[in-house]
C-alpha cells in the first residue's frame, strides 16, 4: 500500500503517449473514464478496459462504484487510471481504495482544477444524499498526469473554477502564480498542494492552510443549496473575506476572479458558517494570512458574521 | 488515521458494561450489529444509534453498506462500533474506513472465529457477485473487546471455525494453545495475530504465514462451491495438508478438529489451487512449518497435486 507519494508529470503532449506507455507494461490497467471527455479527447486504450462514468459530479454516487467494482476484473496487482475531472478523478481513486483492500492508481486530470487541486492531496470520495464528499477514503495516486493542451477545450467558467484554486495557492505561497503560462502554473501549484499534503497526508494538521477562503466559501455554497452558485466563485468570495480579516488588499483576487456577492439567505449563511468541520464550539476558526504565512486562528463571531455579510447582495 | 494500533481487552462480562463505556464518553456512536445477535445478546445501546444488519455473511453486499451510509448520520470524530461475527466486522469496518474518508471504530467480535482471527488485523471487506472480499480495505479497528460468555450460545459449528484457527495458531506459534480454556486461548491467538499483523499492516511479506493451511482450504471451498464445505472443515483439511509437506505428524489436527476428506471435482480443485492469490507464474507457493518456524516456500506440482489429493474422496 501506497501512503503518500506522489510523482506529478506536467507536460503538453502527454496523452498522447499515454496509452501507449500501458500497452509497453504487463501490468493489467482499467481506465475509468469521464464519458465526455472520452468523447471529446479519446486516448486509445482497448475497449474493453475502458469503464465510461456520467459527466462530472453525476459520477460520485453509491451505484456509480458498485458498477465499477463488479465491471473491473483486475487482480490485486492492477492499476487504475482516472481520466477526466475532479469528480472523475474521486470516484476513480475511491475504487482504487476500495478495490481488492485497495489497488495502485493513476490520475489523469483533465480540468484546470483537477490539475492544480483536486487529483492531489489523496483524497477521493462519492457524495450521498445528505452531502457531498461523505463516502471517502484517503489513497493516494502514485502518479498524477496533468497535460495542458487538454486545457484548451474547456469553458471559460471551468477555467475560473481552476483559477479560484490557482490564486488561493499563490496568496499561500507568496508568489503569483497566476501569472505564470499554463504549464508553469500548473507544475508550481501541484508541487505546491502535493508538498504540504505530503507532510500531513491524513489531512489533520498543517494542511488546514488549504482551506484559505474555503470556509466562508462553503457556508455560501451551503446556502445557495449547491445551486448558481460554482465552487470558484465562491472561493473567490471566501478569499476576499480571508485577506480583508487578515489586513490585506484583495485588488489580486478582484483582478484575477472578479466576484460578485451572491444573493443568498443571511441567516442560512451563518448557520452553515457554524457548522464548517473547522469550528469547534463557539469560536470561528479561519485560515489568514500573517507575516510569517497562512495560520489557523480564532475570529470572534461578530466579525467573521459581518465579512460573511460583506459577500452577501439582497 | 489510525494505521495499525491495536488493543485488544478479553474478558468474562466486558459486554454488560460495554454501553455504559460509551454513555459516559461524548462521542457520538453508532453500533452496527448482527440482527441475530443484537436479539440474543442486546447491549443496551440507545436505539437510535443501533444499526441492524443481516445474519452473518449476508450482511456483506453493496447495499447493506450504501444503507449504512445513508442512516449513520455521524460527524468525523463519531465512532463505530461492529458487534457480530466476522461478516458483522467485517462490513461495519468497511463502513468505518469509507465513512467521512475514515473513521474511529472498534470490533465487538461474537463468535470463537471472530476473536481469534477474523476481528484482528485491519483487514474489512464486503463480498461481490464475482467473489467473496473483492471489495475492502485496510483500516484498524482502535480496539478489539472480547467477551467470551458471548460463546455459550454459539452452535458446535460455529466453535469449529474458530477451533480451527486457533489450531493454526497454536501450529504457527508453537504452543499448543487448543489446550487452553478460551479467555487465556483467546487472548494468546489475538495478541499472536495482532503481532504479526502490526509487523506487516498491509499484508505485503511477514503476513502470509497466517496462510498456513488456507491456500488448500481455499481450493476446497471453491470447489465445492463455497457449498456443504465450512471455511473451518476445509482450513482444517488445509492444515493436514501442509503438516504433511513439512515432514510433521498430523494427529494434532486430527484429534482437535476431526478433518475428514470431502468429495469435490478434483480438477477443479486443483485449478483453484493453481489460482490463489500466493501463487505466481507455475511454482505453488505454500507456507510449510519448518525447524525455524513458519516459511513460504515453493513446491513442485506434483508433489502440490498429491497432497490436495489426499483431501478428496471420490
Amino acid at each position: 500500500m501506497l501512503l503518500a507519494a506522489l510523482e506529478i508529470d506536467v507536460g503538453r503532449g502527454l496523452l498522447e503517449t499515454l496509452a501507449d506507455r500501458f500497452h509497453e507494461s504487463l501490468e493489467a490497467v482499467a481506465l475509468i473514464g469521464d464519458e465526455h471527455v472520452l468523447d471529446i479527447h479519446p486516448l486509445g486504450f482497448d475497449p474493453a478496459a475502458v469503464h465510461r462514468v456520467p459527466r462530472g459530479e453525476a459520477a460520485k454516487t453509491p451505484a456509480v462504484i458498485e458498477q465499477l467494482w463488479k465491471e473491473l476484473g483486475l487482480d490485486r496487482h492492477g492499476t487504475i487510471v482516472g481520466y477526466g475531472g475532479g469528480s472523475t478523478t474521486d470516484v476513480a481513486g475511491l475504487t482504487a481504495a476500495t478495490y481488492m483492500r485497495g489497488v495502485r492508481w493513476i490520475a489523469v486530470p483533465t480540468t484546470l482544477l483537477g490539475q492544480v487541486d483536486a487529483a492531489i492531496g489523496g483524497k477521493t470520495a462519492i457524495d450521498l444524499p445528505d452531502g457531498k464528499n461523505l463516502v471517502g477514503a484517503f489513497h493516494y495516486p502514485a502518479r498524477v498526469i496533468a497535460d495542458p493542451n487538454v486545457l484548451a477545450t474547456l469553458s471559460e467558467a471551468q477555467r475560473r473554477e481552476g483559477m479560484a484554486e490557482v490564486v488561493k495557492t499563490g496568496l499561500l505561497a507568496g508568489r503569483t502564480l497566476w501569472e505564470l503560462e499554463d504549464e508553469a502554473m500548473i507544475r508550481a501549484c501541484a508541487a505546491f498542494k502535493s508538498a504540504v499534503c505530503l507532510g500531513d497526508p491524513f489531512d489533520q494538521g498543517r494542511r488546514a492552510i488549504l482551506n484559505l477562503g474555503h470556509t466562508f466559501a462553503h457556508a455560501l455554497e451551503t446556502a445557495a443549496g449547491y445551486q448558481g452558485l460554482s465552487h470558484g466563485d465562491a472561493v473567490a468570495l471566501g478569499l476576499v473575506a480571508a485577506l480583508r480579516l487578515s489586513g490585506r488588499p484583495t485588488d489580486v483576487v478582484e483582478q484575477v476572479l472578479d466576484p460578485r456577492p451572491v444573493h443568498v439567505d443571511r441567516e442560512r449563511a451563518w448557520s452553515a458558517l457554524g457548522r464548517d468541520k473547522k469550528a469547534l464550539g463557539s469560536e470561528i476558526r479561519l485560515v489568514l494570512l500573517g507575516d510569517d504565512g497562512p495560520h489557523l486562528t480564532s475570529v470572534d463571531p461578530q466579525t467573521a458574521r459581518a465579512s460573511l455579510d460583506e459577500l452577501i447582495r439582497d
